[in-house]
């Protein structure tokens, strides 16, 4: 399969913060944010891939700035890494000022995605050449979260996950 | 007020087409489409007034492809004129295909939009100005299109629809 | 197929406007708006024809009244007209004050459908015979609204839409 | 207070069961009808009440016809009687056959709503005056329904349900 | 089949009261609570017989208190008596005070569902136990409800109910 | 402020899925059982601090199981430990074979929320001490988790995480 850019999977989904996506305080609920990061990212995985892709995991999320009502939220979805079958995307989230029209990063979201074929089994994607020196920096890390992910699940031992060992030392 | 190009108010959705969301055809609703469409061009019309905006008519909307459950749908919003306190936004949609990542054109549609205050009283918008040669014809077009739209509302006569008039002699 | 009445496909839907359903002024968004014309316009074609229905096209609509939030909301939809396979229906809109019980009408819309079989291929649909004095206005009207769409589409020159012409001579 | 008929409260819910309202058999979700049906209700009261009105209590709904998904739903509420500050709404649900037209009642619902004030605070209710003889029936009927759901609370003696006690001796 | 305890088929759905799911005083709509019933009691009859299963019924419902935005609700359901084909679940729901964490009853309500085969045609659940004294109680008083049902549903006459019958003796 | 068990928090939403809530391989939606973690981790939050919450983090999400349509899922969030004015809730997510009742485990997640006041500002929350083993050993885990999550941020340095950095030697 022939390789892709991270940019061949830009996904762009800008919303509005509707009254019933809302927390006592007024602000996008946390899982409402989950769900529209979910659906971008699962685009921008299905336009690397061109298969049918299901969420596999969703690494550290914070949310470090609240989202009020009748925001305006720039959901910007991209493939950091191409595993095998599984695609590791990043997820950047922008509010914008209505008067100012500044625009502020309130949240980045790492998923990741599995391409399947139509009775659920993985299959083979393309490989990927980041090009940005963003783009390159996040395609390393995301090898060092692919450690991380099977150290936590038990599928690899500390001592061989070498790029995230060299952190710690 | 300085005036802005249309590209300064380009708004980007893209989403899937989810089950809750189809017709017994299993194709996209037509009013689920007409909801996402005015959410997306009440974003434009929002980052050219940096004004409140509430939605003030809908143009021809013509419904020529079907678009199936599970589609990647773009829909794409962007200025084509403003007036003194309204604002016409052209709205494209696009599908793609998940295998071939062939996008076709799905719809196009015309909304108005008109910038208020808190209290919903009707404020000045910027001027535009095209840049591409598709928002100087749109540009155009919006003038006649006013002018329909008020000869329709009974708020000018024919007869002084001058732009309109010239389309059919 | 047998002539029907305008009268057999009017349809009521009468609702509630829920706080999961306005925009940042508390008023109903234009979208959800859109959304229940188009079921309830639906369900007139589908009354008529008897037949699976599809959206084909919107009519200029002007939202002249804000919609509050806790309103009660009367969509009316009636066929208009009906042509080989596609049928015309205007939808009155109509809120009502809870205290005074006074009905005003807020919106009215066109919209037109398309009767298709089960693998979406239009179909022949009854024609219909106006009966009021408005039914018969409308019924006149949509003649000219479907050579006006035709032209917009580019698909009948503007020199043969006889009866549109003659409003801007 | 001056008395009203129910014909004056009379309120039509027409609606399609969309992919999103079913369950595992395809067919409209009981609870989703039991929704639609109580906001059907309470328009019925507050047009007699011209009040907000609140849901009080639900009496016997069988569910006795399947609703499948893409079917036309029709909702009919009207109030059966007004006592001081509650209101009886009897809602009868009909579905009808695309292709025949022929309409079915597929439920009967019993609800009862309060007026309240803007603190919700009951208020008094104008009287109601059955006109038809369904709806005379219905007006009996819904002293004996007051009873049992009175008996059932623990706030009547079973002895003092007169008109109740007289259907099982 | 083997007989099960009520316990075997007790579900717990804990869940806030979100903005979408208001009336205009700010409470819970009381639709919107009729349906978390209908899931939660669903899933009861379900554990019970192990089969798909429909809403048949609703009993008389009080909504006793008022749910306001915000809360936490608690919606309990347990079997009460397996008959036939039918079941009847009792379904508890309970708000808690945030400060002070104090649980307070806001509903009980009955609803009774019927376990289908994959062609929608009922089939026998096993029976069940009661345990503890309010089971017991339940138990016994679900009978008094079954007749009660068919009585005002025309299917038993008046006479015939003796449980039922002896309450108003 | 006295010390609480996580027994205390511990918070079950069990409900259906839905077809509005599928993908295209009828599995229940990732972003969908996101958003009912985030509500069911929040109401756990929320019965330990007695304030407001929000959510601040989602810690690594593994989806290791399909959750077909019409599944019943048990949602089970509990506290694993108390920081200063964050909490780290672990949710577990079942799912139940309907003819077997066999329940399987589909998820693992972890969630931290911050207890707010109305404003929005941080305030200080209960200790909490762990009973089972297994809370125990989610408590020990949690503080890795946080020093991770720290060093991640980059608001401690990875020599300084000795809890964490003691995995990899």
């Amino acid at each position: 399969m022939e390789a892709k850019t991270p940019a061949e999977s830009r996904t762009i989904l800008t919303d509005l913060v509707l009254p019933g996506e809302t927390n006592p305080l007024n602000n996008l609920f946390g899982g409402e944010l989950l769900a529209r990061m979910d659906r971008a990212g699962s685009i921008a995985a299905r336009r690397h891939s061109r298969r049918i892709v299901v969420t596999a995991s969703v690494n550290h999320v914070a949310f470090n700035h609240m989202v009020p009502l009748g925001s305006v939220v720039t959901v910007e979805a991209k493939l950091s890494r191409a595993f095998n079958t599984s695609m590791e995307v990043v997820i950047d989230v922008w509010i914008e000022d209505r008067e100012s029209g500044k625009r502020t990063k309130a949240n980045e979201a790492i998923y990741t995605f599995v391409a399947v074929n139509e009775t659920g089994r993985p299959v083979h994607v393309p490989p990927i050449i980041p090009e940005t020196n963003l783009e390159k920096e996040r395609y390393e890390a995301a090898l060092r979260r692919k450690q991380l992910s099977l150290v936590l699940a038990g599928k690899m031992k500390p001592a061989e996950a070498t790029e995230l060992k060299a952190i710690f030392q």
